[in-house]
């Protein structure tokens, strides 16, 4: 993917996961967005590892967002792209995304 | 700034706006919503051309994000960094990004 198409994705990830964040964890969502809604950009090795990441949120219970691509340009319909954990504080973020790189 | 940089300002935009637009121009960001939120990633070729989009957009009631960096990491303190524009009807959005190239 073009660095365009990357940024989109994590945009779709981002929004997913703010708005499930906005209707389920009000009070993570409002700490979230007096503290500068906070972003940081990580990078996993491979599909298995973001699969992972994605259900062991889920596992415990953070708002989490899996992005599937449209397909109608760069890569095939249905491709995992991008997934986005929280917002949530910071310690149960770093449960599941603390040993990863940036992006 | 750094691949994971571009795209966490792309998604401070991105969402800022999208939340404007949920306030302000609901049914807008109904029609987003069912349509997939699409997203396009755009490039400028100066501050000043940013700003003026912004300000356009602005001009027009389109939703729009001005997303200005806290500075903490790898640009100065309020670094105008990226703006969006929408979610609002493709033919209004594209009065004000319609000449821009993809990132």
């Amino acid at each position: 993917m073009g660095k365009g198409k990357i940024c989109a994705q994590v945009a779709h990830a981002s929004l997913g996961a703010a708005l499930e964040a906005m209707k389920k964890k009000p009070s993570w969502f409002e700490e979230w967005t007096k503290g500068g809604q906070k972003k940081v950009v990580l990078k996993v090795g491979s599909l298995k590892e973001l699969l992972e990441i994605y259900q062991k949120a889920r596992d415990l219970g953070l708002p989490a967002f899996l992005v599937k691509d449209a397909g109608l340009t760069q890569v095939e319909p249905g491709t995992v792209t991008a997934v986005a954990v929280g917002p949530a504080p910071e310690e149960e973020v770093d449960k599941v995304t603390g040993h990863l790189k940036l992006l």
